[in-house]
């Protein structure tokens, strides 16, 4: 990327009257330097079968082009038109509840040979009329696509000969791995294969939704294939990728392999959106950023984020600016607001872009305006900024969906996903500032970080496990958490000890587990912290060899270890078998990050310190306040400058951030 | 109506046993005057398609002719029997969740020829049977006609063709004005009209409900036609109408318009039922009784209401007595129980009568005898009470349904519906015994009240919004709340700067609003209230000239106002920006009445007091108890005597009304 | 009985490899003396329609027979295989859901004839397999039957010719039984029946649900009839009944009725799963095990009962010992666990049993051990317990299913179901010590005892309600709730003075009833509680000759008794008018103890006392300690010895229990 880019979703077709040039004299003034357009609009651009109007299209370059504003195409396909349906009912995902009705967006089967027929066309179309223009700098194929639980009869045929080929056309292997012989589901002839959606058996089920996850990679990869075939060299394909949804961003979509799904991409894009006013904590911002720089371990884009957004997030003075340099600092490449104006009608009318419906200057399209023009100052310094982190996270999707199965806890009470034990483990190094990559089950790069932290990563193939036991045997330092290792990648339970092959680095094991009642740690990791509870589930550590951190301190259960330690090779693993407060895990964290040799900055929460180095080579660092008092840090930067005020910089100097405020200093 | 009608419904059908001259017997006991007939009772009165039995219903007649006991017949359609479904199943209606299973009442295509068939020849029977008997002084439509979430192909087709003479067949006017572009939604041809019960388009959905509304119209339209072709000049037409429940009777019925529905009847009616024992305030016997009372600006009916009702609401001592001139001290002119016994089998066993399954004489029973004799003596001076009220509230079926698809406040948190608003108004005037009529968008009587309270009129058409303005303008006071004035008619949300065309009369302006979280009001408005506390949903005020009432009392929303008070023309314009507490909110409507010139009594909640001008041309007063605590007032009519008494009271005299209690004075 | 049965559930289906030797030599070194097997396993012993292989099933009684360990053979009917569903589809149960999906078990229609060709043929083949086998010591009729919600064409079908008979073919005696004229309910001719399941008629759906069961009925019926063709005199027949579920056993079944259906069986059978570790109280131990001893006034199975459990249910140490004393003390011949090892795959591999996924020793089969060893020295005098108790609880499920359409308390609020009150009675005499059996309305054996408690009989017959007041005359002593009486059999409520019938024996009458408010109790049964409330639901009691044990401490209320006893003939009656905290029960239910002359118990909660007969005819007394604090209780059998460690015990001697331990006394 040759710049910052700051801009905004905007759609000409949406508008109430004729707004164009007022508009981007509005972008102007506000630094916007590229918009995004065309995206779920088909139904204005084929108007009926075969009839194609790019009109708003290309009035919106002209106008952007003659301004000089950069514009990103979005292929239409993710909302269909009503001709479709009226013609070919069954394009409409079939899904455990039947048949839908039109009118939501993302309610097609994607696997339809009739929608992918039209879909192929409209793209083309497309293409034809942008992928030469000037202004045109890449392309977002569909938008946050997933499979929308499709599962009618053609799918499901196309999953049981996925099935016969995984299993080598041997039904014997399929009912052992699954263990369908449970309550006489095993299934003794392909042809007896029963309808998936009702299924009870987690195994099947899982297999099921990963098969449905690869849908979304085939279906990116051949709207990419389309997409290639027009698009220039300098021009990117891109992806606006999601995450699990609990009213804002917040952890691994279920839905979608981001991993895979971003093979198709020639750059990760996501969508951020986060809690607001008091709520705002910059969490969602690095972890979204963090995932998603990792899927192709480089800059990214932030194609959509929140302006106003929903009522109760109305920004408070500062946070606009706050959250666009948090983004930056994450290693973006653009900050662009879903979306320009504000909806008058339709589902989305209250989810507020930087402008109200009234099209009127307001306090966060002014502070737009501050931040655009920072970034026509200061975004050489920014752009392209690398990261070189220490710390990983392993996630998984296929650990997701089996904890979806699986819930962790009482099974009759409270219970967890594995978002939560990711957001557990996440929000506590956050908070520690210590910066984070992800990695995936099929990451080749373990061995370049110094520490690696697996949260309940319950299905996993044993050569996954062995690797771990390799890295920690090799000097690395793994963190591992309960409900790891417990089944294979097919959901099947271990016969082995647990944590089965992990026990060999963790050296410790268990046979029981429960969920805990007036249970609380005690022991070195537990002194002085607050918060003692054992929380949700607890393994029953038996160590052989490791270290105790932990212990249970409950009449019944206090003969077991909680946390452990252990020696393994050249590196340690350690493991936490329950729950914690986060002060218990920030204290195993930082003994696992001392003995990996991991840099520990002193700041903590509410100031946020991000790293990275520019494209001129120099180190920058932000200092970023997430609260509403004034906070000050001493600056750990030999000697530099502060890059928006301009202001020399020397270490040790005592930086004051503003409420809701940022400092970013390079180093000289 | 001359005399004030007591009474219950009354089913000869379902009784265990022969019991017709012990009711009759009962009933004289406790003055009861009316009985309300046949009403649900089809498959009693049409046994088999086209034999046809009113045996129940003129062995009723003739008792009760016999005993001097009117009667009110009921159509008996809102409960279809089964040999219809049997026949022609596609009577049940088809609603957003399929065709229905028989069993429920109100389960029909009130627009099914078959339904509709069937239906018209049971009426002319029941009419040939009944109008001519002198007993018989009207008939009831139907009972709480709704559209039963109608919207099968059939109806759609109808909605269809109206859409279609909506807008003058123009397509790209229904795109445009409903924002259909959003996510493909266009319609780019007629005959592609998707399934409309999908769609996630606020405008489309909401002007479907409208059309919905407008079924129950033409419905009750049509059975006041055929009943009018049989009853006499005597004989009124009415209609039992009810509210929207929330476990009992709360607000603007959201599915029927009571404004249009009404012109197919002579009378209006009502049902009202209401919280009980210690929850028993008057509040929903007000509403209810205000808002009928509204529909002809005329007496009503309270055709239905509870004796014993459900289970937790058995009345204390007082209380049925305390009801009945509640009621009548809106302007009804009769209070009939739903119903005489209480049911021995089926789904309303517990909705219980005047008299337990037992049929014994009960606490309730005799309370009643108390009003019955009471009525029979003081009726004269309580019938056809007419009342002059200087406050009027304008509701809207429009902006009630908008505000359902875009519900007040966080979309991921604590929200509220129009019948909130509706209510926080209704309940603090009443608590002020400050007495209300209601305004619809189609009333043209604006000119006659002093004030005129808007709350939420989110969807209104910009005629409406002039004729507020001009009222203002002419003298009027207007008190207006956050979200009005925001969309038209259409739910398309303006794009002027809001509040829109009421900026105007209203002094002041906003660009942007929040769900509050720690905010509270300073100013005057808010001065030594108990509650400060800014609640679900605030508007980020600008006066334009208007003065400051309340402003938000939060770091970053100092700056704006909350509460506003403009002089436009010769009158005054209030604005609500956010939902307050009571005292606030109190404290506002005080200044508007004063500037109003409107009379405020002393008195306060839980002592009522309420006001009308009887047959006789004389002022009454009731003084109503709402407490277990006896309570006193000083009386302030010049002079006069206690209705029920006889004693003389003048001006000046204390008058103490027991726990639960009334007193009624009239005045010379 | 010979002896006491210790065992599990055993699926050698399930293994993830062979295991079977080692199994065997664990279940020797555990004390396991029984397997049950086979039961679910349709799919794997009949892979394809009529190709069976009972492999699996042979080759664990081989192995079982040569280690001398009994086998209990399970009809594997309860779970259909894939190859049913793909050829008839309409196997599956339609329900008021509409036709199911294939996946869980217990989703077909139990009548279906192509099921039960099926079924037939493949419980005659099992029955060729297993029934000659030394080690096979009975037969399980499949697994806790239920109807499955079954409500398909043809079982309303059998419904109608069901009513016929019931009806006498006389429609207008169903109609005015059931009260069908509500809401034009009313069927004029067969043929017109309409689909039941969505009828809104409480006797009508009543009547639906007790068809329904008497399908369990018939099926059970008609699987005895093929296992009898097969098994000798020596093999029992039982059935594993279980409970309503609220996350464990908690009251009645009300999908079965257990008296009828356990016709069927030879020896009734049962599983009980509780909350454990602090919840853990032995309540649905005991709860369970006295109305299973009760269904056939004789010794019974647990079948299935937790070993480790759910996570949240690993027990202490000492638990699981308690628990199998605790079933034994209730007249149990077997204690067998759910299951011996822990499943690797499907939805209940978190049940887990003795074994964990590894298959290796743990506290839980540890402790098993324990519990084996002592019943094989032990269990000669603990075989057969007879117990002989002095009171009996009445409990029906035509109530239960009444109470589930009109539930007990506010409509609109606070209610509560019939097993609520069932469970208030039985769990305040548990702790008391009372021992109780169940009865049933058909039962005949009333006058066995000194005491009847009658919870909330809400539909009875008459001749049921002229049989207590015969037994209440006879000297016996009744005490009733609310809500009892109040319908016939056919859920019409009476229209005779409430408490209808029982008015006579009871002394008492009301003629109103109310969800309380802030309404206590006062008077001498009320005196010194800690908890005065009145709760969910009161009665407005009259006394006619009985004596107020308890008033209404409420203005509104006072004039009226909550608790009444009379003297009636020999006996005394007395009625609890509505729900209270335990204090005030305890009160009532120890006069009516004393008035019936049955010994209470000096011992309270956490201690509990069981007694009975053993084999050897010697009175056995168990010490139950559930709590996690040693106990002490002073012997109350005049000589004798402890049965667990041989110590000699004097009457009056102090016995210590450990936490959650167990004394067992034998009397010389």
């Amino acid at each position: 990327m040759e710049k910052l880019l700051f801009g905004a979703a905007y759609y000409d077709e949406y508008m109430p009257g004729e707004r164009l040039m007022q508009d981007v004299a509005m972008m102007k003034k506000a630094g916007i330097n590229v918009v995004r357009i065309a995206e779920s609009t088909w139904s204005t651009c084929e108007p009926q079968e075969g009839v194609f109007d790019f009109s708003h299209v290309e009035r919106v370059m002209d106008a952007m082009e003659e301004a000089g504003i950069s514009v990103i195409i979005g292929t239409p396909t993710y909302a269909i038109p009503t001709w479709m349906v009226k013609s070919y009912p069954d394009v409409l995902a079939t899904t455990v509840n039947g048949r839908g009705i039109y009118g939501a967006r993302q309610i097609m089967d994607i696997t339809h040979p009739a929608y992918r027929f039209y879909g192929e066309r409209v793209i083309r179309k497309l293409m034809e009329c942008t992928a030469h223009r000037k202004c045109v700098i890449g392309f977002q194929l569909d938008n946050e696509t997933k499979y929308y639980g499709t599962a009618g009869k053609n799918v499901q045929e196309k999953f049981v000969k996925y099935l016969r080929k995984k299993f080598d056309n041997d039904l014997d292997a399929l009912n052992k791995e699954f263990g369908l012989d449970y309550w006489s589901n095993r299934i003794n002839a392909w042809e007896d294969f029963p309808d998936v959606r009702g299924t009870i058996n987690g195994s099947l089920g899982a297999e099921f939704e990963k098969f449905q996850r690869s849908l979304v990679d085939d279906f990116l990869g051949w709207q990419s294939d389309i997409v290639k075939e027009y698009c220039r060299e300098d021009q990117f394909i891109t992806h606006n990728f999601d995450f699990e949804w609990r009213g804002h961003s917040y952890g691994v979509q279920p839905d979608v392999n981001h991993y895979h799904a971003a093979k198709a991409l020639s750059i990760a894009g996501v969508d951020i959106y986060h809690p607001s006013q008091e709520d705002l904590t910059g969490m969602e911002i690095a972890f979204g950023g963090d995932m998603t720089r990792s899927l192709k371990q480089d800059n990214y884009l932030v194609l959509e984020t929140e302006a106003q957004g929903f009522p109760e997030w109305t920004p408070y003075k500062g946070q606009l600016r706050l959250q666009a340099y948090s983004h930056i600092a994450s290693g973006a490449n653009s900050v662009m607001y879903w979306h320009w104006h504000s909806l008058h009608n339709a589902i989305e009318t209250y989810w507020k872009g930087l402008l109200s419906h009234d099209f009127a200057e307001n306090d966060t399209y002014l502070e737009a305006c501050t931040i655009g023009q920072e970034f026509q100052k200061a975004g050489s310094h920014l752009v392209n900024l690398k990261k070189k982190n220490e710390v990983a996270i392993l996630v998984s999707n296929e650990a997701l969906t089996a904890l979806k199965w699986f819930k962790i806890g009482a099974q009759t009470g409270e219970s967890i996903v594995y978002n939560d034990v990711v957001r557990w483990i996440y929000d506590t190094l956050y908070q520690m500032n210590i910066e984070c990559d992800f990695l995936w089950p099929e990451s080749e790069n373990f061995g370049q970080y110094k520490m690696i932290v697996v949260p309940a990563l319950y299905a996993a193939p044993d050569s996954l496990l062995e690797r771990l036991n390799q890295y920690v045997e090799d000097g690395g330092v793994l963190a591992a958490t309960f409900k790891s290792a417990f089944t294979n990648e097919n959901v099947k339970v271990s016969h082995e000890i647990q944590p089965h092959i992990l026990r060999e680095c963790l050296g410790t094991k268990y046979h029981q587990f429960t969920a805990p009642k007036n249970v609380a740690l005690c022991g070195e990791a537990a002194e002085g912290a607050s918060d003692k509870e054992a929380k949700i589930f607890m393994e029953m550590l038996v160590p052989e060899g490791a270290q105790v951190l932990a212990s249970y301190d409950h009449y019944n259960w206090k003969k077991y270890a909680a946390v452990t330690k252990n020696r393994f090779g050249k590196g340690y693993a350690f493991y936490l078998g329950c729950m914690t407060g986060k002060e218990i895990l920030e204290k195993v964290l930082e003994d696992a990050l001392q003995e990996a040799g991991a840099t520990i900055p002193a700041e903590r929460f509410p100031v946020i310190v991000r790293k990275g180095k520019n494209d001129l080579g120099k180190d920058v660092r932000f200092y970023l306040n997430y609260s509403a008092k004034e906070q000050s840090v001493t600056s750990a930067i030999p000697a530099g400058y502060d890059l928006l005020s301009g202001a020399g910089v020397k270490s040790g100097d005592t930086l004051a951030i503003d409420p809701w405020g940022v400092r970013i200093v390079e180093a000289e």
